[in-house]
């Protein structure tokens, strides 16, 4: 039986290839997908938790733009999915058209604005006239041109194929190595077993009063969990209003990191659990986990010494 | 003689209503304003930057979109502005179409991608099969409208008036009480004086080491001097590196947060000061202000009669 | 069967009151108590590791002159020893001497250094030309006197019928309200239950690095737990080198102070743990206990359904 | 003219010793010295402050047995004295008697309780039947050796001549490497030049609140300024309230050690500052003081050009 996975479609989208990168993980449980292709991780999201899709394949983080904030509006709209899985995927961008146009035809160029961020150099030193459109996926952009509503796009090379479009430029990026971190959401459930090298993702709001964000985060510090990313999202109730959404080090079944999220907790107004999973960077593994659960262990018999009276 | 601004054009957006509220306050040093039009925060900027103009009025933060991150990235961008005044503004939208388009006429709506988070919703509900069409700014989406490249925008009441068009709907807004924040940003100089109630705004990189995100913040947090709001942005170097903005309670002139910042120097790999201005919103105040000053007046005093051998 | 309980004798010091109310406290397991008069508190602590005592009752700290350093450097000089119970006593002083003795004729008065410290103010005083001759134990001097050794001693009343002195000034304390605190120490064992106010204290050593201190003493703020003494003792290797001795509010079993003092562990050389026991002073209670218990059962049920993916 | 010190006598004390090494460090400003032997270090410190001496100096920590407490409690007892050198010294007793005693004689031995704690052990395995009597200092036991009010005497060496002793054992020592560190304290004055390796030493009591008193060293902490010593003295008011002792590595005329000082003021009841200094040990000097100063002018320089409106 194949299992449905939800990604921003249409096909020939980097999420499209991220979905078939995700695949080789093994997270969907199976090899046999049926990609449903949606226009907004919101969307796509919405699917795990209506049941239609078993998973959910959107882009998190990209390392020219940043967070995509979408996506984390998304999870932290409601409750009910959770990240199982992350990858990441070079980012590069070829230059679109339909058969016959030139350099000098393109009025117009469509692709994702996160895409845009990443060609409009590019576009001002090679079609500077040219004006932008936004799409809602790169690919997107690509049916577009097939469509002839627009000249070009800038998008991954296989949605060329895709669309019967010719590639007049490729590999274009304006800022080299260009990564995008996508993610497997699945519906709330257990986590992948820890591996000594994991993210955590926890979204939360703090009373508003002096020293609760410096608090709240040294909870992570003094028991050695690195944050690896924050960011503060407006509550969309007042200006100056905030929701933390943090990436931390480590794996909820790390005892450090349970019992800071445990702390957390008693200082939050809102805690939101978004998963433990393997991380793709980084550079903890079995080795640490075995010597950190070792030494962890030791200072553990010791207060239970203490509590039962044993030397 | 007039004083040139630079801001989010054309004339009919949200950006030069903010800019008419910024010149009430006198920080443009004259009510001579003329208004430069320019199609990006970074470019008007640049105008800054290279002399063209005098001023920028640019969008800083949304309370339904959170930071306005092209404004973060271009004054991160490079040293020589500084921002020098905060006004924050209602936004509220107007559905504007040529004379003669109904409701049911409307298959594309044009609207900065902020102001489509605002109006999706009524979208969703009022005008289903309609496309969303990005514009550099809402007045943008308006003219496109005259020009008759799509059915309708979403804009500031004022400009149907200005581009001919007939509003069918207004006080759009999927939150209500959004806000935005615009700030006045000049070139490097001397930030304006200290009121009590204030807003210090920096940029910084710290080594990849653990802790250190948690050690810059405590230099604050310990002098008592608040955070309002922090981000992280990706440096584009590689996934996993940023740096931070931070916006501050308080001017560089209160001793606790100059020291904080001094602190803070000695502990990042990169400071930009970003200005100290008049905060729109805050509980401080010149009564506050004197009070914390003559405390402080008194522990100075304490250390000094130490140094020279007083009681 | 009678319990053998080692104190600072003779007869007749504050000890062997301190004694006689730990024993209606239940502490001993019976009020059936051998007495075993030692002269210093090492000797009393010897005994209990030895077995000769099941018990001993020590001072261990005084409102005027602070901690019994005695005590601690017996307390942390070997393992095998742990505080259950204490006891604290109002102490005031008679001066006693032999029948016939007048203030004039007191040449000598002896008295424990620590009584000292509480009557030398009324030697100044009244017989300003006497000299102070230390002795073990209040009761060994009030012994003194008896033997024609020294001619006056500073005692508690009780001592003055133990040994046929006469009381010529009574209720003599330098400091109104002096308090002394007694502890009962037994061998190692399993600590007296929680009460919602408890005493724990722990010794233990740093690394000679900058910030250790304070890096250990935020383990126990950071998770609420308050310290309430803090002392450094000289290793004794080196000038400079230090113990630090530390009283916690809380007990052992209580889950912030018990992960504060493994957290502790990882940091330190070596920790010693002292004991949990019944605080005779103090703001808690079993309702406190009973809230705090419960907030931090949610808190730890929602981790637990984060580890296994429940709502 | 010459220049009256006042210290523990009579002359054969550690103290003497100590007074003659500190002369020779010039704190006295010549070295012409009329030595007033007192007491305690009470009433050396009361010398000081009524003007009857130029100066004390007092024995005010030791390797075995931890802080000199008179020392400290008569340091805090009022304002208007402060410590201006500190000088550590060996400690190694010998043993004297009249001549013609040998060990077998020895019935009573006098020393001062700090000396006992460094000769108990080699009383026990030599003269095991001997009783303990404390004198106010060792060379008033020597002296009392030679009045033949005690058997023996444990002093320093030149004691022995000084009363025409004889020695019958020497560099008796429980602990090999005993040092005491002795301060020269003068009225309240302009503190010595830093040097780089300087202490600072300071008294200060905190309101009864969880909490503060991690706060009140984190100001420390978290400016780099490392504490080497930490002491709570009992506030003589009730069980329970404290003052802290805290010795501090640096000079208040560093920067941060005094901005951290200016702090903790905001931070306590009752500050009292006991002095700046050159350290005896320690490992700063001339050229990390120089580099120090030069990474904080840059930083100071940083603020005062955003203060300014520079690049």
């Amino acid at each position: 039986m194949s299992t449905t996975v939800a990604y921003l479609g249409p096909a020939g989208t980097f999420t499209e290839a991220a979905l078939l990168k995700l695949r080789s993980t093994g997270v969907f449980g199976t090899s046999e997908i049926t990609p449903l292709a949606v226009s907004s991780p919101a969307l796509a999201l919405d699917a795990v938790r209506s049941g239609e899709a078993a998973f959910a394949c959107v882009a998190i983080e990209n390392s020219v733009d940043g967070p995509v904030t979408p996506t984390f509006d998304a999870l932290s709209a409601g409750e009910g999915v959770q990240i199982y899985r992350e990858v990441d995927l070079d980012i590069a961008f070829s230059i679109m058209v339909r058969p016959g146009t030139t350099l000098e035809d393109i009025k117009t160029l469509a692709t994702h604005p996160v895409g845009y961020q990443q060609v409009k150099g590019w576009m001002a030193e090679n079609i500077p006239a040219a004006e932008y459109r936004s799409a809602s996926s790169n690919a997107a952009g690509a049916e577009a041109v097939a469509e002839g509503r627009v000249d070009a796009a800038a998008a991954p090379e296989r949605a060329a194929a895709l669309f019967g479009l010719e590639t007049i430029a490729d590999n274009i990026a304006d800022f080299s190595g260009a990564t995008t971190r996508f993610v497997a959401v699945g519906p709330r459930g257990v986590p992948t077993p820890r591996t000594g090298n994991d993210r955590t993702s926890v979204v939360f709001s703090l009373p508003n009063e002096p020293g609760t964000l410096v608090n709240a985060l040294t909870e992570f510090a003094q028991r050695g969990v690195d944050l690896s990313r924050i960011e503060s999202r407006p509550t969309r109730r007042k200006l100056g209003s905030y929701n933390f959404h943090i990436d931390l080090i480590g794996h909820i079944d790390d005892t450090p990191l349970a019992e800071a999220l445990r702390a957390l907790w008693l200082r939050t107004e809102d805690l939101v659990f978004l998963g433990s999973w393997p991380a793709e960077t980084g550079e903890g593994g079995e080795d640490k986990l075995a010597a950190d659960l070792a030494r962890l262990e030791q200072a553990t018999q010791w207060v239970n010494n203490a509590r039962e009276g044993k030397e």
